[in-house]
């Protein structure tokens, strides 16, 4: 059987796993305590980073994006990177936004200051680093809902690896509750839209008892 | 003809003019001084970073790695992404681990002290920060020498898109004179393997009267 090596409120192993379901391809999930350095996690990856995709043939596969640019060239039913040359340049465009933008101003801030520091014990969160994350949040779901009055999905006509990217680590700040929906209605729309996929179920089933998710995590319709 | 935005001392900017020019693609390069956020860049890149590539035609390409995968699909010449999903999958892990790991242990911490300090008179280096940033090097340095020791180029056979990756950060701190080259013998073959190439030539001419190169920059062979 696949096996992903993850953790799971980090976004980017949500991004390999969202893009496996959407592919239908069946795996195994194994979580990796990176932060113990593992020297069997090592040898898999030597930058000791979640995720890490282990194929049934024995092919290691390292960094989301690395992983989701060969799953979408070897499984091929589900195509998630566009058709041509400039439709893969605006997808992979907005899943470096995510991936680099909104995950440096936003996630890392957010989950670094919460649940970071709790599991760690390094002190209580920094209210001048919460309040920049959900300031810059605000910008990127402005962004998002630009896009989607324009466009159908964020790239175009279709989901592609961009909602994909978008949703990974959308999930993870709504799972600690740090989006006001309410003052993002056409943000609220896509992720409406991308919640009721099945791929989102094993995503939105996700809970840990000491750390537990915002009341409507989970919810198809929320406030 | 084809313009490409850039900063002289990024090394994303520095990765799409390598890979421009070893596609022996012609370009004018236009400086984009980011920091002052000008709306007619912002246009062309919402995100308001470098580089910003405008191609004949008219397609604006933004983000390094957005770029140089869709050069290497349009100019299908000179492959520099593998042949197979493998061997991509190989390429761009190694090009994952110097855009990301490299660039955020490494260049951020040296670049930002020297240079952005300087430029922006927000104070003098912070000598943690720089011996941070060169024991990082050090150990970066060992892996491009373990690497080679068992390869011809950083991926495998061929010169690809992983060795333009680490010569473009590589470049930008050498440019510094933060390299100990004596301490990193293999890694330093690799480099005059590199530097040897004609599509090196523009980026070692690259200097700046107000923050000139280490006395070995432009050096094939160097100490």
């Amino acid at each position: 059987m696949r096996q992903l090596h993850h953790f799971w409120l980090s976004p980017f192993s949500r991004k390999v796993r969202l893009v496996l379901a959407e592919k239908k391809l069946e795996f195994e999930l194994k979580a990796e305590p990176v932060w113990e350095r593992r020297d069997a996690f090592l040898s898999l990856n030597p930058a000791g980073e979640v995720p890490v995709l282990e194929e049934e043939d024995g092919t290691v596969l390292c960094d989301s994006t690395v992983i989701c640019e060969y799953l979408d060239e070897v499984y091929t039913d589900t195509p998630l990177l566009g058709a041509d040359a400039k439709e893969r340049a605006e997808i992979r465009r907005l899943v470096a936004w995510f991936d680099g933008k909104f995950n440096r101003e936003v996630t890392d801030h957010l989950l670094g200051e919460k649940l970071l520091k709790r599991f760690f014990s390094t002190g209580t969160p920094d209210t001048k680093i919460l309040r920049a994350g959900r300031t810059n949040a605000a910008y990127h779901l402005d962004y998002i809902g630009w896009l989607f009055e324009r466009r159908n999905w964020l790239a175009g006509e279709h989901l592609t690896m961009a909602d994909i990217a978008a949703a990974a680590q959308i999930s993870v700040i709504d799972y600690m509750g740090d989006i006001n929906w309410s003052k993002h209605p056409r943000a609220k729309d896509w992720y409406m839209r991308i919640k009721s996929r099945p791929a989102m179920r094993d995503i939105l089933a996700d809970r840990q008892a000491s750390f537990p998710p915002s009341p409507h995590y989970a919810d198809l319709d929320f406030e």
